[in-house]
């Protein structure tokens, strides 16, 4: 399967130091030989059709953080390397940006209309667009998956769609965003205030600079869209969904929580096409009530009764097990692409 | 897909009250059309090769409780339908034996060797006989899947083949056994002997009226061979797990562990090849502290690091959810049933 990297920060590279370690176990257990035809970031683009060096561009990146430092890089975009590069299947990994969606949206859906598959683990072009990504994947014959947007290494939509397969998902909740839930789980147990706590997270890179797009809700609301699309077969955007972050939350508040056996947690929820980001009451015991930077999906199903879900909702290491696990997906129903099944 | 259920009791049951549900679901969602062509139990066989009226034997079972009184059913054996039915998949529910693995075993590789993929809810041929069932199924080139054996209606083997599929597990730990979680919650809770939480778990029906199989780690033991064996590729029988039930439980050690921030758990748990069941410290915001009758399975992983999934570990609805994703899976492969690939 030849493969193309678009985007190479911090998940592409861990997409290739995992890829490195794993390429025995793909050709062992599923006959898969992935070569990545090129790799494409915002300085330029290495292409050789019988394999990229991985772990010399891995190298050179350490050593200046700029692709076209590659011998025999070239300036060429990402989107050209699209067109130009012969290729089975497009790994999307640019920058997440929910405004305007690129320019991961132009990546994938020029792939898709050169053929390609896509594996993504970009957000933004699915919280704008996702019944035109469905439609374009549809209409040109391949497959797009994106489990890596949405909960890091925790697989909720594959398990939504392969291992619940006859259930009906009524409703999701879930913990999305480990940076709130970090922040949360030290109040909750510290008993300090919100400023301070944010604050230090800041300082141990748990939360950016400008924390907003964590603290205010908008990555929960992005998550949860595309749990709400992917999942439950809703058409929403990101401007159906009410939020509320916890820039608010008190000690007061959590204190009164904690005496009656609740924890106060940052719950994105669907159901009846209502979708919701909001602090909320969690009792201690129930199973969505996870700490530190974990990442929790319940699914209320019609015939399994209630599945919860808990992992590492980031990591460059961990959320390529998302990756390589669609991967892998493609490449078995690979064989069946033409039949106009809808797979999951 | 011609469909025969061997079994009647309460799985087989739920099988059918889910179908007659599901139906309309799978056509349009796999195009998949499940004509049960025969039902079997203890007291005979319905065959009708354009499929049986399940309400009908369903009635039938409710109003005798004996299959033979379906109009038209004749004396006939599981065996002896797999034998005689032409049919694509066999549905193995017969009660579990852990000592023989008959006659579900039997069930099991008549179905292979006659071309019949096999899926079942039945624990104790694989308890058993693992190996050479696998290898059956290999060399009949027909596809065995057995979600439901362990957790009920959580899907913990298809999550680990499908979801991780690049991972590799080096550990799982897990509560496995509904009864036993549901007594020492109670203990846990209401901080009451062992005994007196036993009876009225009994009275409830929660507990059976001999409860060894389930509070000795009996169940747990042969859940956790399946996983190990299964997941983890190792060839264990239940004589390899050391086991300890929860009997000695003491309301002075579910004090003290409450007072440390603990709770009790009976854990089965693999490693190292290694498998043991017995109860354990659980620190109470562990992912692993599920309440009730829950069951629970931590997946340890080299990629995507612990991977934690909770649901109903019984029901006569919610495991058939693992029924049919078997059932689905097994139809999404079958196209290329031929290719020599072990289908997870």
């Amino acid at each position: 399967m030849r493969v193309q990297i678009i985007g190479f920060g911090i998940i592409g590279k861990g997409f290739a130091a995992v890829l490195k370690d794993k390429r025995d176990v793909l050709r062992q257990r599923y006959g898969l030989d992935i070569k990545v035809v090129s790799i494409s970031d915002i300085t330029g683009t290495v292409v050789n059709e019988n394999g990229v060096d991985i772990q010399k561009a891995l190298q050179v990146m350490e050593k200046s953080g700029r692709l076209i430092d590659y011998p025999g890089a070239v300036e060429m975009g990402g989107l050209e390397a699209i067109e130009e590069v012969d290729a089975d299947l497009v790994l999307e990994f640019t920058p997440s940006n929910i405004k305007t969606g690129e320019p991961g949206l132009s990546h994938m859906l020029k792939a898709m209309e050169h053929g390609k598959h896509v594996v993504t683990s970009n957000k933004g072009p699915l919280v704008l667009k996702f019944r035109t990504l469905k439609d374009t994947a549809a209409k040109n014959n391949v497959q797009f998956k994106f489990e890596a947007t949405v909960g890091g290494a925790v697989p909720i939509i594959n398990l939504a769609k392969e291992n619940l397969s006859c259930d009906e998902i009524v409703a999701i909740e879930g913990i999305l965003n480990g940076t709130t839930n970090y922040i949360l789980t030290r109040m909750h147990k510290e008993e300090r205030p919100f400023e301070m706590v944010l604050k230090e997270a800041q300082e141990l890179g748990i939360a950016e600079t400008d924390p907003s797009y964590d603290i205010d809700g908008i990555d929960t609301a992005s998550k949860l869209v595309i749990l709400a699309n992917s999942i439950m077969g809703i058409n929403a955007t990101y401007q159906d969904v009410k939020i509320q972050g916890i820039r608010k939350i008190t000690p007061e508040a959590i204190e009164l929580a904690k005496d009656d056996g609740y924890v106060i947690k940052l719950i994105g929820e669907v159901k009846d096409s209502h979708l919701e980001v909001a602090p909320r009451l969690v009792p201690v015991t129930h199973p969505l009530n996870v700490e530190g930077v974990l990442n929790v999906a319940l699914l209320k199903t019609d015939v399994a009764g209630d599945i919860t879900i808990v992992g590492k909702g980031a990591g460059a290491i961990e959320t390529n097990s998302a990756v390589l696990s669609d991967i892998i997906s493609v490449w078995r129903n690979g064989n069946n692409r033409n039949d106009g099944k809808d797979y999951p």
